[in-house]
């Protein structure tokens, strides 16, 4: 079901201190920057590998006003990861399959999330405290 | 520096169920067992994906005893993710490196990590609160 871990979602308070820390300190390299009003997030993914089913990045997180849910992560728990993506080839069918199993789904369908994905949310209760990300990346126009 | 995110580690209170889960909702397949003496862990480490640089991998811990990093994070936290480990080609030379630009170690030289990589810490206070370890992966023989 999973092609790849798609990236790890960091909270941090200043997103542009904490991406020219991850350039400087260990070379990644952002590759987009958005703003995404529905989530209260402005963030960056910075690129680490390429593999044979996507790439994987760093996605550094920083809310959009302390009343987001990043924001009310980092209140509770300061700066750390918040999030684990996983590519998936079809997010509907995954969602459909792993809430078959009795996982409890943050996004009953899914939504927009970086770079053109599509993605949903399950919740980290039923995941053993991991807030787990299911990422659909858009279809490559050959 | 970084080839891939060699794994994501998550802190849990029972092993064997967690793998279970794993299994059984996501479909992700063990492909090593080890108990830490050291670290003070019992683990499993998951296969998600190859990539050209490696294999990324979900770590469940269980600590051997509360009275271990994994045992005290538990208590502080409960479950969730506890560390980032990303695949480096030299440990030693990225612990220079990284040490060179004020980020502290935890561990000055590396140690033994899981299925017979080195392995070293970076503190997480230097790196957004995010515990951060460093794989380099045993050589394969051809």
């Amino acid at each position: 079901m999973f092609l790849r871990i798609d990236h790890v979602g960091i909270a941090c308070h200043n997103l542009e201190e904490k991406i020219a820390f991850y350039e400087s300190t260990f070379g990644l390299t952002v590759v987009s920057r958005e703003v995404n009003e529905s989530q209260g997030v402005r963030e960056a993914m910075l690129h680490v590998a390429d593999g044979e089913q996507g790439a994987s990045y760093i996605q550094l997180l920083q809310p959009l006003s302390p009343d987001t849910p990043v924001g009310r992560f980092l209140a509770a728990r300061g700066e750390g990861v918040h999030h684990i993506g996983y590519g998936v080839p079809d997010v509907t069918r995954a969602l459909a399959e792993i809430g078959g199993k009795g996982v409890r789904l943050i996004d009953e369908r899914p939504r927009h999330g970086s770079m053109g994905a599509s993605i949903a949310f399950l919740h980290p209760k039923d995941v053993g405290g991991v807030l787990t990300e299911l990422v659909e990346s858009p279809k490559q126009v050959p």
